[in-house]
């Protein structure tokens, strides 16, 4: 039965075909939420299964679902899963909760258990990130977001920026543009977090051009996209390292005075101090714009999954 | 476009006049409910956002837009808010979850959240209680109370009974209740824990009437309603000297019987033991049906925000 | 008003006709949810109130009265429950939460709150678990699963397995099994943790034959139910002898073929190892699709409650 249901599981899965008509029916729901919503999926049910935190991802899921006239039933908090307390698999889980639901949306705290989860789900599962694996809705929306703001997603010159080794938003991204063509990545990095292997390998394979850095200020002028990203302090040997390494990647006023007119900055959020508050005046400044796409992208995956209109 | 909005922030915010409307107003839900509910908000989303626990605020919220149509989507628990956890301001959180609903009820730690929160928010913000500072809801089901009760508040006796100085209750109503002819407070505390002179500045302002005693005795027989509240232990200097202070002020049968007929006892509740059960079958006890009054209150200001019928 | 109300608060209080009719409705209710659910109670809330995590039992109920149209509010976590915190009775919490709602589900760690809440409510309870106490609803469903297996329950020979003191499931499904004719209990279960004396009691009044013993494989070959439960390691003196005990009553492939070819296996769930996972494709094994009957079970109670169609 699995097989014939729509899961969302990784940045991978998607053709540049289905992004584009992902990126089409998420333009279409733009418009049913400026008409206030529409009761499409009315009756239907969402189970929101949250075995880590993530507030923002659940409510954007929960907000999207409710948009199309569906309800959601769900847990926020593994902590308090009793089941998981008592030492029962994630796989007896969803062998239960599937039967509660038409669509389960699943954050845990492995790598590849929203795969497992979807192996003996009998409804379409969305994985809402998992671990230092995948969040595919996160690279979903980042895409659809350049799309949205140039147009095009063919030819342009991004710049992912920040922690590259463990942030997994970036790597997600990068397999997804892997799809267009002409696009130029430049990964800028401090020395100890770079962009790793695997997904290098991946962009060569699938002959994107790519360039490693550490000099954001040498890029700067040329790049369409900036996408900035959180260093955390615990990656590095000592606060003093870690200051001179973020401390190099902060988005400032002076900084977007040496970019271009029409460059972009994008960032998941939430940010803690790499984008200046000053900074999100400029017109330029997407990532509002980007976390609000989040809506229009799960909406869109969400009708999929449920067999459209 | 946040100038446009009905935010409800705190309680000095009301005039008389919409006072009024919204008594009316209120007393209207209270045939929906009779009624069954309706659907007039069918397909409109409320955001709980609730930094801090409050599930008796945070389910009055919810029946309340739920008996007009309306869906939920939110949060109980500020500590499983990853955002904040990552250190997010409480502005950046706004900016994201406003593109997710139509109004947002906020409960939070912190003095000024709501206003905060209103200021960057492109929906409806209600204050549900910001730490020390205002919660005007409860303030709001307080005074229609006492108007449900007696059909008036001007010309009334109130006593306000308990900590008068960390109870955000009680300076929300005198807040209110100056909007009113006539009326009489007396605020009846251990010396402790009296009420703060910024409340009384501005009752005097106002030119409301009012008596500071520490007798309650002396008072009960010659007022409309006593308002009664709990006394913290925490806030005295010794147990001994706790059980002094908050036995004088426990509502029991023996000062029922020292009221007047038709001396109405509220309480915001939840109550420790500040007021006997013995109480409870007296139909002078208007503390359950004051908690019901929430209910229609809520539903009256949710309506208002999200532009009515 | 409270005695008019339809709650449910224990196994004993259903006759065999009520049963019937639950199992009938049931049925019907397996019709509903395969044709996407129905709008009977639109408008009607249900308070989910888990002063006790139960994250499967509680999806369910939300699910069930999600299928029928209903809504939910309600709290997931008793540590957040503020008015339980600020040491506010049960009987004050239901007072004010039964305006806001239509039907109570309510799981407690004290035996007896099911009772004493529905003793102050105003609308219908169901106790989904009250500590040691009971919870109907998993017997109720546990006795339908029986029931849709065989087309009966008169004359089956049933084993209970396992922790048989403490655990609540098996006691409470003795006193649903009471009402049927000709059946045979087998409980099965190391010598610390046999099934209590008022159990017993009780069957012995009621005629219902039964009998005790530690040896599953004795019995296996002659039993139409096997329903199996979790053993506890904190219930045994060392390790060493719950080791023991535990392994004498695991569920695997080789006691399959040690039983009939219609001999069902029950669970209530979640299994720890005491079911081999080998046993899942076996059609005997019949523990998900007892879990899923949960739904149809709790879909019929709320119908009930809420006064049918």
């Amino acid at each position: 039965m699995a097989d014939q249901l729509y899961h969302v599981l990784g940045a991978k899965q998607f053709s540049r075909a289905e992004l584009e008509e992902l990126f089409a029916a998420s333009k279409a729901m733009e418009e049913v939420v400026k008409a206030g919503g529409d009761r499409r999926h009315a009756g239907r049910i969402m189970t929101t299964l949250f075995f880590e935190a993530s507030t923002r991802t659940r409510l954007s899921f929960e907000s999207a679902i409710s948009r199309l006239g569906g309800t959601v039933i769900g847990t926020e908090n593994a902590a308090q899963f009793s089941s998981a307390i008592k030492g029962e698999t994630l796989e007896d889980t969803i062998r239960i909760i599937t039967g509660y639901s038409d669509i389960i949306v699943m954050r845990h705290t492995e790598i590849g258990a929203a795969k497992r989860a979807a192996a003996v789900s009998g409804v379409p599962v969305i994985n809402a990130g998992d671990g230092a694996g995948e969040h595919p809705t996160q690279a979903l929306l980042d895409a659809y977001t350049i799309q949205k703001e140039f147009g095009r997603i063919d030819g342009l010159k991004i710049a992912m920026v920040g922690d590259l080794a463990y942030g997994r938003t970036v790597h997600s991204l990068s397999y997804m543009l892997a799809n267009f063509k002409d696009v130029m990545i430049y990964y800028i990095s401090p020395e100890n977090v770079r962009i790793p292997a695997n997904v290098k390998r991946y962009m060569e394979e699938k002959g994107v051009r790519y360039e490693e850095t550490t000099d954001l200020n040498a890029v700067a002028g040329s790049i369409d996209v900036l996408y900035q990203t959180r260093i955390q302090k615990e990656r590095f040997p000592s606060p003093e390292e870690y200051d001179k390494a973020a401390g190099q990647y902060i988005v400032d006023t002076d900084l977007m005075d040496r970019m271009r007119k029409n460059t972009i900055v994008l960032h998941p959020l939430p940010r803690a101090g790499e984008i200046a508050e000053a900074v999100d005046s400029d017109p330029r400044a997407a990532y509002f714009r980007q976390a609000q796409n989040g809506l229009y992208i799960r909406m869109a995956l969400i009708d999929k999954a449920l067999g459209g209109k």
